[in-house]
């Protein structure tokens, strides 16, 4: 039984992702991300010179805990390594029978979609599109566009992450830039 | 353990409400809102005139299974049922022990919520407040502006809910129209 908790708000700025207190933000740099993109020479050339920001993360936390929701919103920023656009980590969760909802707020991208058992499906992103991530399978998100991609995202809280499979096996689908267009490969 | 379903999209119209198919809508009228508001003669002067449309709800249906997650958009319109604003009728969920979230995406409202042991806290919505409503607490929402209230909401699928105390008790809060401003008042 959950403990008796308070109701709060926070504002939600569509057009940067920003939140206010008290969620936090949570930054991603190239480094964070070793060993993901298809272009491991890319990856490095382009660590040597710089270790931008690829994405933040703004958490409204809530205790994780079953019948609690937690909601942030994610901005991927544009850019590519090599000719893969800039990607989140991606996960499955580890309860795995919980889905998860994003609605784009801003921008243009994908969201890859994943089982374990073979199947994948990528949604394109654009602002007021909301994407159904049903239990079980795993998420990714990118932006190929030129601009940040804001979307917000709703799971169970007590979900979890599960991030291992992803760093170890990659994920199934890619999105790279071919002919100046972005194009979904397996 | 749940079955295994797949990925889909809608789009939601962040000005109107409006959500595509698979979306269904739900139309609530003044006449399905008997017995509510504080005003019953306004009420009943107002249904021998007219029976307008109090609040359209847009919602995306998944299965009504723990892990899944079910949202919608609610329109409620601009009104009053004497001085106090239209509001929807509100519940507490099946399962007490889920949360809900509220964002708001056009207008003006407040977001209403209780515990059956009498606690009460009411919320302010504009655009971009993302509102908590925690396990335990009831909620109802109300327009207490010029234009459409639109705002975005996320359950456990499996919640359920519970019309019932709101319809014989009430609800704690009222939002009154006084001195041409919204008054919350207990
Ligand atoms: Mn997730
Ligand atoms: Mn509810």
């Amino acid at each position: 039984m959950t403990k008796l908790t308070f109701p709060f708000k926070v504002d939600i700025d569509f057009a940067t992702g920003h939140v206010t207190a008290p969620a936090k933000v949570l930054t991603r740099r190239l480094s964070d991300l070793q060993g993901l993109f298809m272009d491991s020479a890319a990856y490095e050339q382009m660590l040597s010179r710089e270790n931008p920001v690829l994405y933040d993360v703004y958490e409204i936390q809530v205790p994780e805990e079953a019948g609690h929701l937690a909601s942030c919103t994610t901005v991927i920023y544009p850019g590519k390594v090599g000719k893969e656009y800039f990607f989140t980590k991606g996960h499955f969760h580890t309860i795995e029978e919980t889905a998860e909802i994003y609605t784009c707020l801003r921008g243009e991208g994908y969201l890859l979609m994943m089982t374990r058992d073979g199947r994948s499906r990528a949604i394109k992103m654009t602002p007021g599109v909301s994407a159904y991530i049903p239990p079980y399978w795993a998420h990714r998100t990118l932006n190929c566009g030129g601009e940040p991609f804001v979307f917000y995202g709703v799971w169970p809280a007590d979900a979890g992450h599960d991030y291992a499979a992803i760093l170890d096996k990659g994920f199934k689908q890619r999105v790279m830039e071919v002919d100046g267009k972005p194009a979904v490969t397996e």
